[in-house]
């Protein structure tokens, strides 16, 4: 079947996709470019609607292999749906998984959990998800008023690690103190800390700040507070650079590797 | 004087440095906003042209104090000028630092510099000024087909780091064996290095590639090749991430810290 109309009720149901509410009321979200459609495909992902650029044969064969079913759509209708410009001739809808964290420390997983304490920066957000699991993190927790996880640049920046590893929505300051009755070392990085790490449990939590504000009072109680040594003139670092510098000290220290 | 057509030649010279061959072939750039403009203003710098919002007295008494000469504006001229969708009111035209790379290694700064091979996001490149920065670096030397330190998003990511330290736009594969020779060391991010940092001089120089490509082999063949170890399953980090983690690590080793 071929869509040429933007105005089509699908196009329109996908293209409303753009906004995190309609997403949150969806429970869907949309994975634009070959790269992305495709690492989910693979990894058994059913697509709620997919939609591929009328002509590409090579992406129509790829995705039937798959098993999975599509729309042909007009270059037009790929354009309106997509964030990006330039879209590369394929996008879908999928079901964003859970997000509600578990109610007890006990279900979550073990190792090493990222959390953004109303982080901001869709950019900064997907860096930081792709550099947790490429330090090999379990989670990542999306404290209360952190940006959407889901949307078209936080998932364009994480590169497809979004769905390597589990991410959670929760209020931080209900969270941390359970996951640390439950034996997680809980660090944060925060501009009165000490310039080291402290000692670390093999679960372990490290807490990245808002961008302009940090790390709020009531969470940074929780934690070991930690600074990076600033030895230029710089005041601070990006959130994104920050988290990923923790984030790499904090998995060589529980998993003892020398660099 | 206020000026408050957006078709004033001023406004248009200004306007224009936008572009990056504007920017080259007057030698100016445009700094936006209350902090990059005060910083730079109170580093010393005259600017070419200065703008501040019409009723923005208070800006005003701080410029005039400094002793600089604006030019009072509509709010659609400062619009139009800046790349910023929302401007905070001042804006100025100042003078680009001398780029020209030294043409003896005796003459390049000491210490630690960054070097950034064909890198491409303005995001990243000034990420990671902002990073070289906070770790003391000297220099950042940007390789032939990077891009431009001085446009307004590169300038907005660096915070004002970019005048903090030595920026030197030069051919890598003539700069760094001058410098090896000259006793720097030389690393770079490679994806088949070895998983720990080499042996450092503190004078050492550590090369980030491009975000698709990496370093290019030329230049790879001067370095000791690192690579990150990869604990999960993201095949990359974003190159700003992995700079800063880098960058960071040099710093630490180089300067004898504990973290």
């Amino acid at each position: 079947m071929l869509i040429t109309s933007t105005k089509n009720e699908i196009v329109k149901s996908v293209r409303r996709l753009r906004d995190r509410s309609a997403r949150r009321e969806s429970g869907q979200h949309l994975i634009e470019g070959e790269r992305l459609v495709f690492d989910a495909l693979e990894a058994g992902i059913v697509p709620e609607t997919l939609f591929i650029e009328q002509g590409r044969t090579d992406f129509e064969a790829r995705v039937s292999a798959l098993g999975a079913e599509f729309f042909s759509v007009s270059r037009a209708v790929l354009e309106t749906v997509c964030d990006t410009s330039a879209p590369q001739g394929i996008a879908a809808a999928v079901r964003t998984p859970e997000l509600t964290a578990p109610e007890s420390a006990e279900d979550f997983p073990h190792g090493l959990i990222a959390a953004l304490d109303a982080l901001q920066d869709p950019g900064n957000l997907g860096t930081i998800i792709r550099t947790a699991d490429a330090m090999g993190a379990a989670a990542v927790l999306l404290g209360t008023g952190s940006t959407d996880a889901f949307s078209p640049k936080a998932l364009r920046a994480a590169m497809g690690s979004t769905y390597h590893l589990r991410i959670f929505q929760c209020e931080l300051s209900e969270t941390l103190p359970k996951l640390r009755e439950s034996g997680f070392s809980l660090v944060c990085g925060h501009l009165a800390g000490e310039e080291r790490l402290p000692m670390l449990n093999r679960d372990c939590v490290i807490v990245i700040g808002n961008e302009a504000n940090g790390v709020s009072d009531g969470i940074a109680r929780l934690c070991s507070l930690c600074r990076l040594p600033m030895l230029g003139r710089a005041e601070s670092l990006n959130a994104s650079a920050a988290a990923s510098i923790l984030i790499f000290e904090t998995a060589k220290k529980i998993n003892g590797i020398e660099f």
